[in-house]
């Protein structure tokens, strides 16, 4: 899609088209939001796969952006642009289209507890595994801190790892989930797209220890509720399209097989 | 308060108190919510100053709570409970509360504009300078990663903590915060109350490298803000009060004095 026309002037908000700007090559955070989108069934554009899209996200987090009359500039993407909203933080903008994709389980209060699974996966799970490739300094290559990095991955497995699956589990054991098998009130919500794309993501990184925690039948419930994502009709058209872009090393979730380690006793 | 006072039966939501759960000693996480209620002159609860208050909190967060009817367990505190309603993730929280405590701006979306700044402030900035302490395993402690640390301030001061700074110094620049001081549509929000205890806590932790953002002029109006928030009359007589707790190197702002540290050029 050309920029001019992802930069088209706004609609009211509710006939608006869902803009979504994002960094091309990886999936990273912006993945969670293209999910829900795939999972609704909703168009939307996306400057990852847009002819100049990356002159687009530059000028939204460029230092000179001081941002327009009603939205503050974006302190860095993923940022969603509907109608004359403009939004960033990814927890945030899942929130926003939650309810708007009916992804929001029952509405009313249901948001906030959605939320706080959607906020445990990624701004627990999924920034500690972003952080085992830059202990040090996020702005340093992972060459320039690889001891620290190994030390780091060491001790995630073995200690952080487990607290999070196994927090989970305790989530769809608990009668919130309804039996199963989704988090909360018994239908898909956006937290569900989030975890499994966490659990994704952390797969690519942490291969033998996710491996080993899957064979140990202490997560049953949270490797069912993965499956269950995975398999769901509009989702799994989308991992086996081109739309899903690979894993890299420029990412959150990396590979590299020196820190691909199991947990030690 | 006592214990059973803390757990009574759920009244309707409108009319339920506010219960706040987090630790005591510190300010931590907990300190975002504590003001949001303070600046709004609305009573609430906390476990932090209860008789029996840590044995509340740690039912919560047993490995055997798995939540109830309506609700997941919560991973961490700090948690609130309004009536029926338990959640948890300070963000969620704050953006739960900011409605019905008079700080969420003109309503509507601003929700979401609001949030995107104090998620800015909470899970970039505030969390940052928390991994400053432990950058290679959350559940080791300081002296055994003190040389990682000491790396990791380095690069923090010069090059993440800039970046912070010269963001809210654009956000306060920009035509949605309407002249500023607040950050956000000319009224004071809780993304205010966040940047300035997330400030506060930076510069217990780096006292030297703060002052110099200071005097460097280059971040005046987030200085300014900063003042601001402290000279709420509210905010004022709490920080004045033993309401407030100090920090300590038990919580997310801490004190070394080997890792105060100026950036280097």
């Amino acid at each position: 899609m050309p920029v001019l026309e992802i930069m088209a002037a706004s609609h009211p908000a509710n006939e608006a088209p869902y803009e979504l700007i994002y960094w091309h090559v990886i999936p990273g955070r912006g993945e969670h939001i293209r999910l829900c989108f795939v999972e609704a069934g909703v168009p939307y554009s996306d400057t990852a796969f847009a002819e100049g899209g990356m002159d687009v996200l530059h000028a939204y987090i460029s230092e000179t952006n001081t941002g327009d009359e009603l939205n503050p500039p974006p302190f860095a993407p993923p940022i969603l642009k509907h109608g004359d909203l403009i939004i960033s933080q990814t927890p945030n903008i899942l929130q926003y289209l939650g309810p708007k994709l009916g992804l929001a389980a029952n509405g009313g209060d249901d948001i906030f507890r959605v939320n706080a699974l959607a906020l445990t996966a990624l701004d627990g799970f999924s920034n500690e595994v972003h952080n085992c490739h830059h202990p040090i300094a996020i702005d340093l290559y992972y060459e320039d801190q690889k001891e620290e990095c190994l030390r780091r991955v060491k001790d995630w497995v073995k200690n952080r790892l487990p607290k999070y699956l196994g927090y989970f589990e305790r989530v769809l054991a608990g009668k919130a989930s309804k039996d199963g098998p989704w988090l909360y009130g018994g239908v898909l919500t956006w937290a569900d797209l989030v975890l499994f794309q966490t659990l994704d993501g952390t797969t690519h990184f942490f291969r033998k220890a996710v491996a080993a925690a899957r064979s140990s039948g202490k997560y049953d419930r949270v490797f069912q509720h993965y499956e269950a994502v995975k398999a769901r009709p509009r989702i799994a058209e989308y991992l086996a399209s081109d739309r899903r872009q690979k894993y890299s090393n420029y990412g959150i979730y990396r590979y590299y097989e020196e820190l691909d380690v199991v947990p030690e006793e």
